[in-house]
């Protein structure tokens, strides 16, 4: 698909995944559910859709050289980085900029870093399918068929039909209680939204344009300074002026031309230790074993060691991971607690453990 | 107490502890009561009752480097090698005969080299009294008063009163079941063998002629051999051919002149890992914890890091160890499923764990 761009997302920086994941070293460049980091089966799957030259990576100043480091085969001026961290519209504003430069109608594929599709046939269909609707001006999401009540989800309601298997999107829904999530399963009406948007880049920001203005002079001073000596000072100064806002408040929920795809690709998002047995193979009693594991008498365990022997007996649905210099053990429905550990360590100032 | 000797059996080598307790450290040289090895709390047990030159220390050539430098005091001719490990008769026989020819009416106290007593004042005062039983011809053993109904030990059934405090001994009963361990706690009749005997040398070594008649050939051939160049090779020779028994089954069990006094001293064999909280310091949840040890949200663990940050998270009755090249988790009350590990390591020619 010879006008389809592809923006990696990549400057999150959670606590979910310590020990393993740090500040220097954020989830999307784990390599979490095979042998290559997150962000690299990312770039992987749009093979066949995108080029590397035609795919840009979003992310922090500091997180460059792993960008770089984990996709070989991006060119290194598609490494974008932003001068701050400012949530999503502003870095797909500047993506937008950058692809309509190219090509105005250019299709842009965005696609958070740290995510897990199981079925990759299934994804490019889907993709397929969105760019073929986003080509005639919509802004398309992807809208995840939920296997479960998942409260940690924003849904997508289910609007009146479009060609082909898209939908318009009805409404943008919050993380729902458990018995709304409950309601939402049965319904068949809601699809989680897995933040995965493909548009036209004169699509995108000619929406920016009507439901973000504020973006629009800074990002063309930005534009304007492009190829002149102050371009690098211009884009941080401006950047930073850009409201710091997502997507999907920003545009999608406002926007009326929203279409949905449906698919059903074995995506996980990956939120937590808990997930890797939903993207990683497992042994006969569902465990999750990694490095110099020895799991005995053990059920549902997440055990990801390093070359140091760990042994685990008698363990039921526990998390226990070795980053080297630190260790960590909980059970896996409380795995949002990690962020206790890392508050603690803050306040003892036991940084080394955190960067 | 000028004529009281005190043997510290030092030949086990039991896997309970593993990680921490290896092939080359058997548990008795672990600092796991205090900051120093159980051997060295065992021996400082008896200050005033003993000297290091009347304590001796039996144990297999391969622990005798960890004897002298975990009991400094000791002289070294006082750690006492066994050839081979033959259960505890043929060490205390050794033991008696070494005793007997300094001073045949000497009292010797045997203790087990890993075991923790909280109360010090009272296990002095029973030993004291057991002495004090002892030099009349009887063979004494401390009879811990039980806490609980424990059926990991072996319990003593107490017969007709003696002068003091000291009983005779009805009978010795096996580890029993819960349901009989709980009816010898309501009985009040029954304490716990702690294997903590005290009896005159040439008591019992008229007990040993009495009831291991087969040991004695061989122990007079070690004892003529001493002094000349073949006593090493006689004792080597000799000592694999008295019988490998314990000194309860042995001679305790058979012999008429057995009493017993009850002492409540905070006896614990510090059986396995789940015994730590008995005997350390806790947090107000009940957690032990060492080293670099963060514990959150957690009740009832038993945490012994290192150097390296364990953060513990929501856990409840687990046992957590880093011995710096394995790690071990495992709940609370399965401690005894160590050994699981360490039969699967052998089994994998993981030997380095083991050693």
């Amino acid at each position: 698909m010879s006008n389809v761009f592809t923006v990696i997302m990549a400057g999150g920086s959670g606590t979910r995944f310590w020990p393993l994941s740090r500040s220097t070293l954020p989830k999307q460049f784990l390599p979490l559910t095979s042998k290559h980091p997150l962000i690299a089966e990312t770039m992987k799957r749009m093979s066949g859709l995108s080029t590397p030259a035609r795919t840009s990576v979003v992310c922090g100043a500091k997180h460059a050289a792993l960008v770089r480091k984990a996709l070989p085969k991006l060119p290194k001026q598609n490494v974008v980085v932003e001068p701050e961290a400012r949530n999503t519209a502003p870095a797909i504003a500047l993506a937008c900029a950058h692809v309509a430069h190219q090509d105005p109608a250019g299709v842009i594929v965005v696609l958070p870093s740290d995510q897990h599709v199981a079925d990759l046939a299934a994804f490019q269909k889907s993709v397929q399918e969105a760019v073929r609707v986003a080509q005639t001006g919509f802004i398309v999401t992807l809208g995840i068929k939920p296997t479960r009540p998942e409260t940690g989800y924003g849904y997508i309601r289910l609007g009146e039909a479009m060609t082909g298997d898209a939908r318009k999107v009805a409404a943008f829904a919050e993380k729902p209680n458990l018995e709304t999530a409950q309601g939402y399963l049965v319904s068949g009406d809601y699809l989680w939204n897995a933040g995965i948007f493909v548009f036209r880049a004169d699509v995108m920001l000619a929406a920016f344009a009507s439901h973000m203005p504020e973006l629009i002079k800074p990002l063309d001073l930005i534009r304007e300074a492009w190829g002149t000596k102050k371009a690098a000072a211009v884009l941080a100064r401006e950047f930073k002026k850009m409201p710091s806002t997502s997507i999907d408040y920003g545009v999608a929920e406002r926007a009326a031309n929203i279409a949905v795809v449906p698919s059903s690709c074995g995506w996980s998002d990956v939120g937590s230790f808990n997930a890797l047995p939903e993207v990683r193979p497992t042994d006969a009693a569902g465990n999750v074993a990694e490095g110099e594991a020895l799991v005995i008498d053990s059920s549902g365990c997440v055990v990801l060691g390093q070359k140091k022997l760990i042994a685990v007996v008698g363990m039921k649905d526990v998390v226990i991971v070795d980053a080297g210099d630190a260790f960590l053990v909980l059970p896996k429905d409380k795995c949002q607690d990690v962020r206790k550990v890392v508050e603690a360590l803050k306040a003892q100032k036991r940084l080394s453990h955190l960067v």
